[in-house]
């Protein structure tokens, strides 16, 4: 298989109350990226979308089609993948695997959500149906409550009193925020304090507030190209170096290994090996923070920190830049936005810029970063790892 | 790239009202797919589903992981693609890229719908958010109501009397529910009569009952695997010959083509280009018959008749089995049933059988078939079209 770059990316501010549509948002992120990629609508061969919510929100399915033609990719293939949060990041992993194999030589991936129209609460509900519809979701879990039973799960499992706990994860939070401010793309950019997020009200206990991430409107898009192309467009390719994909099956099903999800572990670790590389040779990752307590649990299957040890990489700073594996220095999901189906492809976004050397003048460059790894989680049942890598 | 062939498949009984969850039918097509590919669940490297309603219908979105889950397909990759009735079909194609790519040696692909259990007014009125939701659907305007003035289109184009094509359409259907009857799959088992189609109540004039394919309830699935791999399970793989995919914008916005469907001859095109075969190399084709004159677009589109000739192909009895193109003798959309989201996947299937010769005892074998085409349509959107081939 052929070496896959992305050559270029586009990026909506993510925000309350968008007033484009998810197609108009989608569209506007990806003339950036096809404009940004030296490139014109007519030279994308296929189209890859995440999208979860756009018949509910806006009575519109099949965003792609419609979405091809607006940009003027008039007749080209066009996809829509629906994996909850993972959406764009399937999506992307998908596009990846089309170019790869030889078929395409130039392909558009991204994804788009508007998910604040009707509300946090109905989002909320709604969105619980991409959870396990037989048994979890009609019995009232959703989740908030499925993170917050992961939270003391974790607390009891790793005999870490919850009160502690919460402070931990307050820290986190904290920092989404100190980054996120720094994001022009972030939907809350202004600084919190853990006394903030402790007093917040209580969403599903133990999670407050401030541990939760916001619905919001917003798209992401990013031109993938094959080798030989991206060197003639850009003198600044970023590589996929290992991709990796896994599911579960509902969150009670997977009772006997919570709150580790297996599912990343299996998916994480095959873009390691496919990339050869291990978690010491990240230099900086974007995972899925929906919730404080995600982080947590997902930087410690992504192998940088020992089970039940993750709290410290944020007690000590370790996240931070300049820190041993600086984590979502976007602002993550808490702070830069939680746009279902376009946070997979804002994530990779995000990571492209940090490997380009982009992000100085936003004040959140890690410095001399090569290798980025890539994390989403959709509803309790996918997981999709990408790991990117500068030349 | 390596080729990629089908060496199994499982289809649900199509039907109204299905006492089965969309997850359940699926669960038993795939399971029957695997058991007649010789393998095991755990044999299965990744899956690939189509799915629209699930989550109006059912209230389950992503339904791609529990299905993984239920069917001891433990944590491998899981996606749902989403192109409105061309779903399935996008799905395998996708399928087929990450076979012949060489980074999966066995896949499953397929499609569920559960679309009944909600009506067929509301379900139209629902499937109508996968047309373009902000100009057409809002002004009244679904899919019966699209396809009837494409009818009146095709009859002003190609001067055709309204009465006269109304007859030639009415052969459309006899014909579907003569092979139908064959089908032990198919939700209609009864012949009809060109007076019953004439005398039935007008959906959406010129278009009748009877020219219309009900909603349905049902699955099918097939497993794809490498040629190495295929030849040691079955002595009958079915190969992957071309493969085709394309989108359009709103249906207004191709005022100039209609009716015909641009997307439709960029796909094929893909498809035959791939295969290095031309239409009158096709054996035996399924197409996208949601409607009467659907068929007719179709037939056309594919190449097999001049444009505004296509009735004709009906009249003689080319479209039976014996006849010059054989065309939907498992009864299509029609007879058969249209459980959106999987019809993709029973195309595929019946074409499958087709070139194994599977399809004697049924009493509706195109002797000899070696090479068949899939055609389905999603929305006024997508179209997939795929050439598999015998050895």
């Amino acid at each position: 298989m052929r070496r896959v770059a992305i050559i270029g990316g586009g990026h909506t501010k993510f925000m309350f109350n968008s007033p484009q549509s998810g197609i108009e948002m989608l569209a506007e992120a990806s003339m950036d990226a096809i404009t940004k990629s030296n490139l014109k609508p007519k030279d994308i061969q296929a189209i890859y979308c995440g999208n979860v919510l756009g018949d509910f929100s806006e009575g519109q399915g099949m965003i792609q089609s419609y979405l091809a033609d607006d940009i003027g990719c008039f007749n080209v293939p066009a996809s829509r993948f629906e994996g909850a949060c993972a959406s764009a990041t399937m999506a992307i992993r998908d596009a990846f695997m089309w170019v790869a194999s030889g078929h395409y030589d130039i392909v558009l991936a991204g994804g788009t959500e508007k998910a604040t129209a009707m509300g946090t609460s109905l989002a909320t509900r709604t969105f619980a149906m991409f959870s396990d519809g037989r048994y979890e979701y009609p019995s009232g879990i959703n989740f908030p409550g499925i993170f917050a039973m992961l939270a003391h799960l974790y607390s009891s499992k790793y005999n870490i009193p919850l009160k502690k706990l919460k402070e931990t994860l307050a820290l986190v939070s904290v920092q989404s925020h100190f980054y996120g401010m720094k994001n022009p793309h972030a939907q809350f950019q202004k600084e919190i304090t853990v006394e903030q997020v402790l007093r917040g009200f209580t969403v599903s206990s133990p999670l407050q507030l401030l541990d939760c991430c916001p619905f919001s409107d917003g798209a992401a898009a990013l031109v993938l190209a094959s080798e030989d192309v991206a060197k003639k467009l850009t003198d600044k390719p970023i590589y996929f170096a290992g991709v990796g994909q896994a599911s579960s099956g509902k969150m009670s099903a997977q009772y006997k290994y919570l709150p580790r999800l297996r599912a990343r572990e299996v998916s994480v670790k095959q873009a390691y090996d496919m990339a050869g590389l291990e978690p010491k040779d990240i230099d900086v990752c974007e995972l899925h923070d929906c919730f404080s307590i995600a982080s947590l649990i997902a930087a410690e299957s992504l192998g940088f920190a020992d089970f039940g040890k993750a709290g410290e990489l944020w007690e000590k700073g370790e996240t931070k830049i300049g820190g041993k594996i600086p984590i979502n220095i976007s602002g993550g999901l808490k702070s830069k936005g939680h746009p279902i189906g376009a946070t997979g492809a804002s994530q990779v976004y995000d990571i492209v810029r940090q490997l380009r050397g982009d992000l100085v003048d936003e004040g959140r460059q890690v410095e001399g970063a090569k290798v980025g790894l890539v994390d989403t989680l959709g509803g309790d049942g996918v997981i999709v790892n990408l790991i990117l890598k500068a030349d």
